[in-house]
Order: structure tokens, then C-alpha cells, then sequence
């Protein structure tokens, strides 16, 4: 396995959580759809064990080191639910782990995080910064980095929620996905395409951060100036170097979603669905929302 | 079949609902039970179809019901879930309703129930004198009454949620379940103690309202004044008169909640599980915050 995971690994990935998380349900959505005119189910992944998908990737990382690898402990930077996840596994595993948050971090995830028995280092700076730091606690005490997104078997671990929306909803038409450092859709669209090719896969990202828009635009990762869309999960400058040939190869259509259409999302989801979603996880109401992705029959993760 | 539900009328309720309704997740609740030192599982029926569980005991009867008996429409009082999830099974059997509900339901139980196409009266006054209006026009239309907790396959339709339970957590200990009408508990009560008897069956009912609490006290059904608890899905003043002794015979034990604890409780889900749930079907959680179950390993119903 080279930088990017194939569906033979999402499949390994699925085998490998299986006794520790959960197969979230896909919740047909009927009040949501009834605004949309098609069918609408939701993948809740705040339901979740730590309350976010990430701790899929996580654990299939985590699991996947070796005893000596992991004997220190791991560490990894995070906007607080890979953090939660990564604290979530390496209590599991009985290992220490150190997170490297950024000071914008929400109180809440930076609460989880700690109750999970992690150690959390709040860092102010912008992101390269956040890593050097990361490189150097990592090998000042000899941890295992597990990268939120960049790692394949991370990937991997997350693209388990495309095996699961396949097995629940076989004749799924569209799956919309959130976009941020790009592990989970690369995770995904490779679950979907190698499986389905002919489900269309979509991004949606914070039209305050259009760095997948432009990438595409550009035909190549391009940079953007970091803006505070609400969306902290999804906050990110640049697309994610191994992730971002997957979804170029992948995605069929990315779509820029306003914050003003994200927080409507979340009110839909609490309102009709009855689902605490943060804002990253309602980016795909959202998009429908905002009536920019042309609906046949649809499905929405959540 | 008579006034109580046996375990083979649960049953049969399933293989009738099994179409049409949820089979909810049992949801371990990591956060939550680390507050308590024992397992705790919720029953997230608000993610059932129309969000709440009334739409089991409400399809179950109407599925029940002739053609003859069913072709002009169905009717029923309610203080709005019931009211929904009768809405709901009246628009899928292509048939006309009418909802009596009291002129405090909450905004939007009366917004969803006409939006599933129901006709809404909204009544001013007293349970005895809403019953009289709904004879009146059940007999004027012609309409089949379906009671909200009276009804034998009500309960059976409710109970199926007893026999989910127990097959997805064969190992349960305890189970809590709020008590209003008491077609819910009776439900669940009679699917568990008719296949598992050793699992104690808790009732959770408001402080303001301790009517099933002075009835085992006084050994008989009592009655009592009415008062605004929170938990206006439980607000009612007397026990239900077929569900009363079968709660005598198999709830093992009943624990009053005050409205600060239903709150914390409602509150706890939000954060801790990312569930929004009503007052009513947080008791559960409010009966451990208020310290009044005896915990082993424990398993709550929401």
C-alpha cells in the first residue's frame, strides 16, 4: 500500500473496527426530504463512538502499528474530533497519546479529548508551525505520528462509511460528503467508485475556504488564505497532498456552501431529524439548501 | 385478546410494523455512563419515524382495523405524539384523521401532525371533556377511534420496543421507561417480564404528577391534580385504566423525577450523545441524576 488506500484496504480497514465501532445507521430523513422532493438519508456519525467518524481512521491506524511502534505513545495535531478519536484508541490500546490542538479549538472537543486520558498541548500558531512541534515532541519521546488525513490507512478507516452506505442503501444515486483535509471523501469516493463507479460522489466545502473549488479550477493543489467560516472542522488552507489525487480522480463535482446555509443545515437536522450535528457535519443540508446540487435520487452524509 | 397484551400479541405487532418502522439502534452511551460507573444504553426513539415511538402502537391498531371499520377515517386525543404517528398511519393507509389535541400541545406536534395531512381541533378544556368531544365526532363521521395508551394493540405496538431490547442486549440488567398514560411501560413491561423475568423494569414518572407512585401506595388507581410538569408528553392525572394492572404486575419499581433533573437530563443527552430529546423521554436519564435507581450494570430507555 502506496500513499493512496484502494477498496481491498477500506475492506481490511472494515474488518479490522469491526469489534470496536459502531455501523452507524442511515436514517431516511422523511421531513427533510419532503422541502426536497427526493429521498434524503442521513449517515450520523455523531452518533458515533467519541461523537465524530474519525474515530475510524484513527483506530484502523492505530491498530495497524506495531507493539514497539505505538510502545511511547502517539501523538497528532487535530481540530479536536481526530484528537478525540486518536485519545479514544490509544486509551483502548493502553498507550499515551499527546494532541496538539490549536487555540481556536472548541472548549467542548478540547474537554472530550482530555476525559479520554490524552495529554493536550494547546498550540498557538498557523499550522506549519503546529507541525514542527508535533515533529519534535514526537521524536524527543520516541511517539508514532498518526497524520489526521495524509495517512493511507487513515483514509482507509474512514472510507468504512462508504462500505457501510452501500450495504444499507444499494441503490444510493448520490452521496454528498464534507470536505476538509480531505481523508474522509478520499476515503469514501474510493469505497464508492471501486465498488459503484456509477454513484456520483460530491464534495462540499466551506465557500469561505474554496481550496478544492480552486485546485480544480487550477489544475493544481492550490493555497488559500485561512477565513473563519464556522465550519472548524473544515477549516484548512490547502487541500491534503495525498487525499487531493484521490478526489481529483474521484469526485464528480464539488460544491461551495455559504455559512449562512451551513448553519441552516444544522437548525434543519436538530429541527427535523433531531440530531446535534456541528457545523462541518451539516455542510451537506446545506448544500441542498443552498439549491446548488441537482437532486434526482438522493442521499446526504451527515 | 382481551384488555392486557400478551407477548405473542407484541410479536405479532412486529411482524406487522416490521415494514414500516425503525428498528432503532441500542446505543451505547460511553459519555454518559462514565458518570455513573455502569453501562448505559439509550433507545433513541426519536429517530423513529415521526420521532417518537407512538407510530408503533398507532400503526399496529390501525393495521389492525377492517376496511369497513377504517374507511371513513380514524380519530384520537393526544398531547401531540400519538397525534403524529396516528396522522402518519392514516396518510399510509390512505385515510382521513382527526386530532383532538389540547390547546397547550407545543407549536411544532401541532405543525407535524397537520403537515402528515391530519385535521387538527384544538381543545380548551379538561381530558374528560376532550373525550366527550372526540365520542361526538367519531360517531357523527363515523371515524374509528384509536385511544393512545387504552388500546390492548397499542400497547402491543409499544412493546415491540420491549422485544428490540432485549435482542440486541440479551445481557440487560435494568430497564427504565417514562410513564404518561402508561401504554409505553405496559408494553415494554409485558414483552420483557413474559421472556425475561429476571430483568427489572423501572418506571420513571414526574414528581408533579406521582400518580402511579400513590396508586401502588394506596393500592388502588388514583387520581390526582393536575400540575405543569416540564414533561408534557407524561402530563396526565390518573393512570391509565387497562395499562394500571399490568404495571402492578410487572413494573418492578417506580421512581419519581423532579423537573430540574428531567431538564439536566434532556440537557446531558444534547452534549453527552447528540441526541435532542423531548422532556418526556429524558426521565430516564433525570431518574440517575437524581440518584433514585440503584445501579448494577444498567441499561435506560429514552
Amino acid at each position: 500500500m502506496f500513499e493512496h488506500p484502494t477498496i481491498h484496504d477500506i475492506r481490511d480497514a472494515q474488518e479490522r473496527l469491526k469489534p470496536y465501532i459502531r455501523h452507524t445507521p442511515l436514517l431516511r430523513a422523511e421531513k427533510i426530504e419532503a422541502d426536497f422532493g427526493c429521498q434524503i438519508y442521513l449517515k450520523p456519525e455523531m452518533l458515533q463512538i467519541t461523537g465524530a467518524f474519525k474515530i475510524r481512521g484513527a483506530l484502523n491506524k492505530s491498530l495497524s502499528l506495531t507493539k514497539d511502534e505505538i510502545a511511547n505513545g502517539i501523538i497528532a495535531t487535530s481540530s479536536g474530533n481526530h484528537a478525540q478519536g486518536l485519545a479514544y484508541a490509544a486509551k483502548m490500546l493502553g498507550v499515551k497519546s499527546i494532541l496538539v490542538l490549536p487555540v481556536t479549538t472548541p472548549k467542548i472537543k478540547i474537554a472530550n479529548t482530555k476525559a479520554l486520558g490524552a495529554e493536550v498541548i494547546l498550540f498557538d500558531g498557523d499550522t506549519a508551525a503546529r507541525w514542527k512541534r508535533v515533529y519534535e515532541i514526537a521524536e524527543e519521546c520516541n511517539y508514532a505520528i498518526v497524520h489526521a488525513f495524509e495517512d493511507p490507512l487513515v483514509m482507509a478507516g474512514q472510507g468504512t462509511i462508504g462500505c457501510e452506505i452501500l450495504e444499507d442503501l444499494e441503490e444510493v444515486d448520490t452521496v454528498i460528503v464534507p470536505m476538509g483535509g480531505g481523508g474522509l471523501i478520499s476515503g469514501i469516493a474510493t469505497a464508492i467508485k471501486e465498488t459503484a463507479p456509477s454513484v456520483r460522489v460530491i464534495g462540499a466545502e466551506p465557500a469561505l475556504t474554496p481550496k478544492y473549488f480552486y485546485s480544480r479550477k487550477n489544475k493544481e493543489r492550490t493555497s488559500l488564505p485561512l477565513k473563519n467560516t464556522i465550519a472548524d472542522g473544515l477549516r484548512i488552507s490547502v487541500p491534503g497532498q495525498n487525499p487531493y489525487p484521490i478526489i481529483e480522480k474521484y469526485v464528480d463535482e464539488i460544491v461551495l456552501v455559504e455559512d449562512e446555509h451551513i448553519v441552516a443545515g444544522m437548525r434543519m437536522l436538530a429541527k427535523d431529524a433531531k440530531l446535534i450535528a456541528e457545523p462541518a457535519a451539516s455542510i451537506g443540508i446545506g448544500a441542498l439548501l443552498a439549491g446548488n446540487i441537482k437532486l434526482n435520487r438522493m442521499r446526504k452524509f451527515a
